[in-house]
């Protein structure tokens, strides 16, 4: 098992785009129970399966396994809901990189900044370009998205 | 991506065992919509991840990924509904390898016997110990038994 411990941000402002280049991510759902959530994620050549357990506090369950991105493409039609189109930047502030996604699509003009520590007591410094968090606002879990659209909100 | 086409019978008497070993599997669902089924199994020190779709006739798409066996424990624990626990013999009949399932726990007494098939028109010898064709009973999916065990029908 891994665990899966992280913070979520709005994005304010452009601050954190100094040229960064993203990659693009295409995910969706086979199961959005959320005790067990199994997401599809396609990136480029590359694709995983990942299972998430219930969120607790900042804490969940992920087990993640490698796939044949063929198969992922596959497995995008199988799934319920929408598919999620996004780009994902990595930008490095005070020693962290952290994790910037740019939704397209149907999540048009939603922009969300995550980022991963080792534990739920790690003080994170927050770049300027950070607003409200969002970590216990299940309206932003991707898996929420899939069925409520940000254009829809 | 595969397919599965597969036939399923129950089994009467005895006579498909002779002194064949079988391999104890406990399995269970991540997700039990028919439309996208996500099997945990665990078999001895082999695990799998297995995703399938709404059978349509025999046949359904079948996406499987090998796991570590410590990893399917903890998401057997993960999973929705009961866990299966059944003894799977491979058992061979004029030419063909049928797999007899032998279940226990919940699902107590009930033996099904199944055959995968390479199209759906291949016509396959039945063994005089099997019975009624299950196939299109839905009662008898693995990942209906996890919510209605054979032992409350």
């Amino acid at each position: 098992m891994g665990r899966e411990i992280e913070r979520k941000f709005l994005v304010t402002g452009s601050g954190w785009n100094h040229g960064a280049t993203g990659k693009r991510m295409t995910q969706g759902y086979l199961s959005l129970d959320p005790d067990r959530t199994v997401r599809v994620r396609l990136a480029g050549d590359e694709a995983w399966l990942t299972i998430k357990g219930r969120a607790q506090g900042l804490v969940r369950q992920e087990f993640e396994y490698t796939i044949p991105a063929h198969e992922a493409r596959e497995l995008l039609a199988l799934c319920t809901g929408a598919v999620i189109d996004k780009i994902r930047y990595r930008v490095g502030y005070a020693g962290h990189v952290w994790e910037v996604d740019v939704f397209h699509g149907d999540n048009d003009g939603l922009i969300v900044a995550e980022i991963e520590m080792d534990s739920e007591d790690v003080k994170v410094p927050l770049p300027e370009w950070v607003g409200d968090e969002v970590s216990d606002d299940p309206r932003y879990l991707n898996s929420h998205l899939v069925r409520m659209p940000f254009k829809e909100w």
